[in-house]
C-alpha cells in the first residue's frame, strides 16, 4: 500500500514526459512561465472594482499606500474581494442546482427523463411539506421541481431548510443575521455591496459573504444532490478503479468531465446503447469506455461505477495519453487550455452547454428535452473519431487502483443500521455512528474536500492527511478531487483498513467499508452537511460541538471559497492548504482565524504542511470530544 | 457664462487648498499617491478567479505569457472581468429597484409611506397587466409590487418590459439569445459563467454580460425609476440651485447622499416637521439647509427642487467646508474615506442601509416601515451637532448655480405636447419631439450620464461635451454625476440657449427650456431609454437608426458599465471617456468597438478627448440621420 504515492507520481510523470516530447503544454509549465504571482493579488489587496485604479495598497499594516482612492482600506478590500469568491462558488453550485430542477421538470413516465429513486423524492417532498397520500410520483416530483426552483428566486422569506439542520444553528443564523432568503438574492446582494461605496465594513462583508455561502451549502448544493438523487438515485456502495490506466487500449475512450449529471447520465445510459456499440465494432473497436473525470467523474461512479480517469490536474494528461476519442464537457472547471492542447491529438473536445462555450471546442449542445438522443448524437462523434487514434503515440500509463464508492448519507446509516442492527429505532438513525464515534472507537470525522492546485504537489496532500487521520482512528469522508485522490491512493479499498487505527480498523472490518468513504461531487459538501446535521441532533447538540472536522488541501476554485465559508459557518472547522488571497488584511487574519469562533463555534485553519494540519485537526477533534464529555 | 468653468475649478481648489491645511486628504491626494495604476489591472488581463494564481497574460499579443494557468487567453479573461463588471453593475441598480419594490409593499393610505402618482401607478400596472378599474390604488400597488418582485426571481419566462421596448429591439434580443429572462438570475448566470473552467469563449461571455446588463437597464433601473415616480410622484421642471455653495452659514446643513430615494424623500418631509424645526432654532440655528448629492441629489432635486450639493468627487470637499452637520447616506458611491476625513471635523457621517455599512460611521438605521419617524431620529442627530461647528474653520465657497430640473420623459413629451397643442392625438405623444428631429431643427440626442473619476479633470469632460454638442443642435439629456455638472455650469438654465445652435435654441426658447435637460439619477438612464424607445415605436424604426447617442466621459463604477452595455445593446452607441480594463484582449478591441454593431446596431467609442468624442457623436448623429433620409 506504502507505495501506491510512488505509482501515482510514476503515472503522472510518464505523461509530463510525453507531453514534452509532443511539444504540448500543461498546467505545470504555465504556472512555471508564470512565475512569482502578483504579491498584491495574492494577499487580496488589489481592487478593480472601480476605474478610479486599479489600486493596490501595501499588505503590510503602516507601510505605504493604506487606501484605495475610495478611501478603501485592505481590510475592506480583502473582504470585498473574499466576498466576490464566495458569491462566484454559490453561483456556479446554485446554477448547476437549478439546471436540475430544471431537468426535474421535463421528467415523465413515458419521456427520456425518469424518476429513479421514489424514496428519495418522498424525503424532499416531506421537505418542502408537499402532499405524497396517492399521489403519482411524477405529479409529487413537478411539485418539488416548482418548490426547489421557488428557493432561488422567492422574493420573501428564507430558505427551507432540510431538517438535517439544527435548531440551535439555524437559531444562531437568524441572530447573526445571515440566514440566507433566497439563493440568487443571497448572491446579489454580495455583489451590490461590493460596489465602488457601498459596504465599507469588513465584518458586514464577510456577514454577506456567509449568506451567501450558506445560500450555496444548505440551498443550491443542497438541492443539486437531492434532485440528481431523485433522478438518478441516491449512490450506495459499488465497485470502480481510478487513474488514468481505465483508457482501454481497444475500445473508444470517452471521457465525461464536468459537473451536472444530467448530460454524464445520459451519455452512460446511451453508451450501452446496441446501435452504438454496433458502430464502435464497426469502426473497429472493442467497445465503447465510458470513463468520469473531476465531478462528473464522482457523480457516475458513485452510481454506476464507472471508472474514474483523474482529477483536475489529470484532465490535460488524459489527452497527452493519445487514447481519448472524446473529452466531453459541460461546465466548471474545464481548463480552456484542452481547446488548443486537443489540436495536437486526436481528441475531440465537445462542449456540450450554453454556460460554457469554449473557444476552438466542438459545441454540441446538449438538449435536455431529449437527453437520450442527444447523448447518442455526441457519442457518435466519439466513436467516428476511433479511427483517428495516431497508435504510434499513445501512452496508457498501467496505473489504475480499485476502490469503493458510493457513501451517501443514506448509505452510510443504512449500512451502519444493518449491521449494528439498531433495537431502538425500527427507522434508519445515525445512532450507531454517534455510538461508535461517543465510545471512541472512531475519534471523530473528517470531511477532506476540493480540487488540486499545482502549487502543492498533486494529490499529495490529500492522501498524506488522509493516511495520518485514519492512522488515528478518524474517519474520512470525502468529495470532489479529494476522492479522486484517495481512490488512487488506495484509500477507499476495505483492506485500506490496514493504515488505521485500532477503532477504525474495527470499525472496517465489521462493515466491511474503507475507512475513506467517497460522498460524491463537490456539490455533494451537501452529504457531509446532511450526515453532520443528523449526527447533531441525535446527540442533542449543535454541529460545532461534533468531533468533526474539514480540510480542503488543494484548493483553488471559488467554489472552494464558498464551501469553506459555509462549512465554517454550519460549525465545522475547515483547514485550507492554498493560503487565500486575504493576508494582507489584519481583520480578515483576526476575524477568518481567531474571532469567527466566536460567531459561529467555527473557524478558518491555514497551514500548507497536510501532515501540520492533520495533527491539528486530530487536537481539534480531541478538544471537542472533551467539550462534550466523550 | 463662459466663465463658469473657472468658477468652477475656483470652488473647488479653494477646498482643495483648505484639506492641505487641514491636513486630510482627498480622493485626488489618494490618486496621487497610488502613482501608475498596474498595467495588468488597467489592461484587464489580471486573472483572480482562482487561487492557482493570481495570473496575468500578456497584454500585447505574441509577446510574454499568453495564457493563465488554466489555459484562459487575454482574450477570455478580459471578457471574464468585464462580464464581471457588468454583474456588479447591474446588481447594484436592481437591488435599489427591489428595495423601493419592497418599499412599495408596505404602503398604506394611513401609514407613513404613500402613492403620490396615481397616474403612473395606472401607468405601470397596464405594463404588468393588472387591473385597475374600480380597484383601490393601494390594492393596485401591492399587485404591482408583487409583479415588479417577481421579476427579480421568476423561474420561468422572459421579463416583463415596458412597451417602450421596440418590437424589432426585442426580435434581435431574442435571435442573439440576449433577452434576459429574470434579474436575479441572469446576474447568477454571468458569476457562474465566469467561474474558473466555465465559458472559455470572449463572445459567449459577452452576450452573458449583455443579457445581465439588459435586465438591469429594462429591468432592474426601469423598475427602480417607475416604483420611485409611483411613490414618490413622477418629476416635472423645477428650479434649483447647484455646488458647494448651497450650504448655509446659519442653518443645521445636512448632506443626502448615496441612491435609494426612499432614504432621502423622507429625511426631506422630516425635515419640515416643526418639532425638528423648533429644535434647530432652539439649538441657535435658523433652520434646517437639506442639500443633495450624487444620485440621491437628483432624485430629490428632481422631485421638490432640493439644492445639489454637488457630485462623486464632490463629497469629501463638502466635508472639508467644516459647514455640513450631517453626512446621511445609503448605499452606493460613498466613499469610506468619509470616515475618516469626518473625524476632522464636526460631520456626522451616518450610515443607515444595512448593505452598506461603513467603519467608523454612526450607523443609525433607516426603518423602512416607519420612514418619518426613523427620519426624525437621524436628522434630530444632525440638530444636536450645530453647536460642535467651528465656526472659526468653515469655508462655504460662495459658488452656485440656478437650474432648472425634473425633466422626465413624461415632462418632457407633457411640455412638448402643450406647446405644440399637436392635433393629431390628443393624447401625449412623442410627435412634436420627433418633428424638430425629423425637420433638423435639432439634429438629434445626447445622452450624457456617469460619474467623475479623478483621471480626468473634474467635470470638465462632461461640461466640454455638452457645450460643443448644444452648440451643434443636439440636445442633451443628463443623469448622475453628470447632471450635477451640468447645472454647477449653468448648462440647466433656459439662458444657457444662447451657447444652443439655432436650431435648438428655437426650441429652447419656444418652450422655455434648457438645451440640457436633467433626467435623474443613474437608474433613470431607463428615462433615456423610454424616450428613445417611444420616439423609435412613433417613427416605426428600431432604436439603433435613431440619431441618438450615448456617453460616460467620466465613468468610474461597474455601474457604468452595465449601462454602457445595455445602452449599446438597446441600439444607442456609447462613448467612453475612461478607457475601460479591455485593452489586453484583440477580441475585446474588435468586438466592443466594431463587431458589436453587426450584433445591436450600436457599439462602443472609447475617446478621452471630450472635444473629439463630441466631433465623432455628431459625426455619428449625422450618419444615422441620412441612413433614415432625414
Amino acid at each position: 500500500m506504502e507505495d501506491r504515492g510512488l505509482l501515482i507520481k510514476s503515472a503522472q510523470d510518464q505523461l509530463l514526459e510525453k507531453a514534452k516530447k509532443d511539444g504540448v503544454e500543461t498546467a505545470w509549465d504555465r504556472k512555471e512561465a508564470m512565475k512569482t504571482p502578483c504579491g498584491f493579488g495574492s494577499a487580496g489587496v488589489c481592487c478593480r472594482n472601480c476605474a478610479m485604479g486599479p489600486c493596490r495598497v501595501s499588505p503590510v499594516p503602516g507601510k505605504g499606500v493604506e487606501r484605495g482612492i475610495c478611501g478603501a482600506t485592505a481590510d475592506v478590500i480583502v473582504a470585498r474581494n473574499f466576498a466576490r469568491m464566495c458569491a462566484a462558488g454559490s453561483a456556479a453550485h446554485s446554477d448547476h442546482g437549478r439546471s436540475l430542477v430544471l431537468y426535474l421538470e421535463n421528467a415523465s413516465r413515458d419521456g427520456q427523463i425518469q424518476i429513479r429513486d421514489e424514496k428519495k423524492l418522498m424525503a424532499v417532498a416531506n421537505k418542502y411539506s408537499i402532499e405524497t397520500c396517492g399521489r403519482d410520483v411524477y405529479d409529487v416530483a413537478h411539485d418539488i421541481a416548482d418548490a426547489a426552483l421557488n428557493e432561488f428566486g422567492k422574493p420573501r422569506g428564507n430558505l427551507i431548510f432540510s431538517k438535517a439542520l439544527p435548531k440551535k444553528r439555524r437559531e444562531l443564523w437568524d441572530k447573526l443575521g445571515v440566514t440566507p432568503r433566497s439563493i440568487d438574492r443571497d448572491i446579489v446582494s454580495v455583489m451590490h455591496s461590493t460596489h465602488i461605496g457601498c459596504s465599507g465594513d469588513a465584518k458586514n462583508l464577510y456577514d454577506m459573504a456567509m449568506r451567501a455561502s450558506l445560500a450555496d451549502g444548505w440551498g443550491g448544493s443542497y438541492i443539486a444532490t437531492e434532485i440528481s438523487d431523485i433522478l438518478f438515485k441516491t449512490p450506495s456502495p459499488v465497485q470502480t478503479e481510478a487513474n488514468l490506466g481505465v483508457l482501454e487500449d481497444n475500445q473508444v475512450n470517452i471521457i465525461l468531465h464536468g459537473h451536472e449529471p444530467s448530460l454524464s447520465e445520459s451519455i452512460v445510459a446511451a453508451a450501452e446503447d446496441p446501435e452504438l456499440i454496433a458502430l464502435a465494432k464497426a469502426e473497429g473497436a472493442d467497445g465503447i469506455n465510458v470513463c468520469g473525470m473531476c465531478c462528473t467523474g464522482n457523480e457516475i461512479t458513485m452510481r454506476h461505477g464507472i471508472k474514474m480517469a483523474g482529477n483536475f490536474l489529470q484532465q490535460e494528461l488524459a489527452v497527452v495519453t493519445g487514447a481519448v476519442e472524446a473529452l466531453i464537457v459541460d461546465v466548471q472547471c474545464i481548463m480552456p487550455a484542452l481547446a488548443r492542447l486537443s489540436k495536437s491529438y486526436h481528441t475531440k473536445f465537445i462542449t456540450t452547454s450554453p454556460k460554457a462555450h469554449i473557444t476552438d471546442s466542438t459545441f454540441i449542445e446538449f438538449e435536455e428535452d431529449r437527453p437520450y438522443d442527444s447523448a447518442k448524437e455526441i457519442i457518435r462523434e466519439a466513436i467516428l473519431n476511433y479511427k483517428n487514434r495516431n497508435r504510434d503515440n499513445v501512452l496508457i500509463p498501467n496505473e489504475k487502483c480499485e476502490a469503493l464508492v458510493g457513501f451517501s448519507t443514506e448509505a452510510i446509516v443504512d449500512g451502519l443500521d444493518k449491521v449494528v442492527n439498531s433495537q431502538i429505532d425500527p427507522m434508519q438513525t445515525v445512532k450507531p455512528l454517534a455510538d461508535v464515534i461517543l465510545s471512541g472507537t472512531i475519534r471523530g470525522a473528517a470531511a477532506i474536500v476540493g480540487c488540486n492546485n499545482p502549487k502543492n504537489p498533486h494529490d499529495t496532500c490529500h492522501v498524506e492527511m488522509m493516511k495520518y487521520l485514519i492512522a488515528h482512528d478518524v474517519i474520512i469522508i470525502v468529495t470532489g478531487c479529494a476522492a479522486h485522490a484517495a481512490a488512487k491512493a488506495g484509500l477507499m479499498l476495505p483492506e485500506a483498513k490496514e493504515l488505521a487505527g485500532p477503532g477504525l480498523k474495527t470499525v472496517c472490518s465489521l462493515l466491511g467499508i474503507p475507512p475513506v468513504l467517497h460522498q460524491g461531487s463537490c456539490v455533494d459538501i451537501s452529504r457531509n452537511l446532511q450526515l453532520a446535521g443528523e449526527l447533531a441532533n441525535h446527540l442533542n447538540v449543535d454541529i460545532s460541538d461534533l468531533p468533526v472536522v474539514g480540510a480542503a488541501p488543494e484548493w483553488m476554485s471559488e467554489k472552494a471559497v464558498a464551501i469553506g465559508t459555509y462549512v465554517v459557518g454550519s460549525g465545522i472547522d475547515a483547514w485550507l492548504g492554498i493560503v487565500p488571497p486575504v493576508t494582507g488584511s489584519p481583520f480578515a487574519m483576526d476575524y477568518l482565524l481567531n474571532k469567527m469562533e466566536e460567531d459561529y463555534g467555527a473557524k478558518f485553519y491555514v497551514e500548507t504542511d497536510p501532515q501540520k494540519a492533520a495533527e491539528q485537526m486530530l487536537e481539534r477533534i480531541e478538544a471537542k470530544r472533551k467539550k462534550i464529555n466523550i
